[in-house]
């Protein structure tokens, strides 16, 4: 899927919500197995819940490999299973070279058919461009992580003034235009929100960390929608698990709405 | 297995080569097709050949996962392979966080039965933790790798001073004691090894790079060595792909076996 393309589902959804499929077998609703059988029934009846209220769903791939084999079968058949228009992004965090890195890109631009792919900046240009030379697939580089341990390095200071994940968010943009590199910038740091768009204007920013891990969707809606759009928020476990019991179908189709709504409503702000 | 039966395999040995199962199925020699299972033979072929003269073995994960149902498949039974006694690290070059770092770590320590497993520091110490949970199991911290593109951002200068792989190098030893902790530091980049190892006098060091990526063993050892051993050199294509005829076996051997003799002497120097 193309810039111009996403950037026109999401006026058609009034959605910028990408549905993390963390699924986890223990944290399946009652009645499920812990297989990644049941996993991939779970996926389906979620996919059939929220495909209308998001334009991306983002699979989380260390939750299937953890399950091995079998886990990568199910891993393969989601990505089957998300409806053609929505952008699939594998949450993979990979980083490595040369044939190594083209292996990754095989494997997951090809054998699973995924659109874009998170990668981690730390090895450089050459661990990201085999990834670009998949014509019409997104890279999405990890910026500025949500969790506590992001200030080790990515909030170091350099010493040209910048902070370290400001140095990515700039070199980045040397290797690929914003049409096929996206951010990942955790909101939880709505504070680094406003430095994140004023380095990088144009390009998507992928905010993980909207629900459990206490972002808030109008203030990183405000800090980082720009007039294409530009923004996808994941959000989880909160539509997953939204209920545990036997009407968790229709709870995660009412939290995936809810969502919606608000980002309607902060869509409004930026007319097209 | 755990610091001080690799030191005394090391010295048994007299070798501190790490053969890197890099396997390729378009590169593998004449008679071979290019499946999974053909990867499998000549991995089990390769073990055979080589194991007397390393100490380990470390799998670069992308090449299966290519590949994979049967890809992963092909990597765990490559795991269960390696002979009792050789160190066995998965290169995956992970780096999440939470859950998603327990689901790895459950997927490489438990279902492949890997000891090691090479990580990004990017993500920060959250997400090393859930890997260091794991008693005698190892983490290997990518700090300098031997990619040109390791000077984007392991190069960058902080303001305290030091170099961003040099804060890696430090900090990392907050969160685990050499026992646990090993780092990447590529051969390429000989004359930052005096640095690593006065900044990491007594981590294990794993250099990849020798061989194929123009690396000098001499040089690495002169450099790399601690009087623990301290040190594993990985060789990859060099040894898989000696030969590509019929006597690939024999070709592999031998080539491990040069390498092996030339860390004999090398290890003269240290003294146990």
């Amino acid at each position: 899927m193309d810039y111009s393309s996403l950037c026109a589902h999401i006026r058609q959804t009034a959605s910028y919500l990408c549905v993390g499929l963390d699924t986890e077998p223990g944290r399946l609703p009652a009645g499920f197995a812990k297989t990644p059988e049941a996993m991939l029934a779970f996926n389906e009846a979620i996919i059939a819940a929220t495909h209308t209220y998001c334009v991306a769903y983002k699979i989380n791939t260390a939750f299937y490999e953890a399950l091995g084999t079998a886990g990568w079968e199910c891993l393969k058949q989601t990505c089957q299973m998300i409806p053609p228009g929505k952008l699939r992004i594998l949450d993979a965090k990979r980083g490595d070279i040369g044939n190594t890195a083209q292996a990754y890109a095989r494997a997951f631009f090809e054998e699973l058919g995924a659109d874009a792919l998170t990668l981690s900046p730390y090895m450089g240009h050459d661990s990201i461009q085999p990834f670009l030379e998949y014509p019409g697939k997104w890279v999405v580089l990890l910026a500025l992580t949500s969790n506590p341990g992001h200030a080790d390095f990515q909030l170091l200071r350099l010493a040209n003034g910048r902070y370290l994940f400001e140095e990515v968010l700039l070199q980045a943009q040397n290797w690929a235009d914003p049409s096929r590199l996206m951010f990942v910038v955790g909101a939880t740091q709505s504070k680094w929100l406003e430095t994140v768009r004023q380095l990088a204007p144009d390009n998507f920013l992928l905010v993980p960390g909207v629900g459990a891990q206490g972002g808030d969707l109008a203030q990183v809606s405000k800090l980082g929608l720009n007039p294409q759009g530009g923004l996808l928020v994941n959000a989880s476990r909160s539509i997953l698990y939204a209920s545990s019991g036997e009407d968790y179908v229709e709870a995660a189709r009412q939290a995936a709405q809810a969502i919606q709504l608000e980002m309607k409503g902060q869509l409004r702000a930026f007319p097209a």
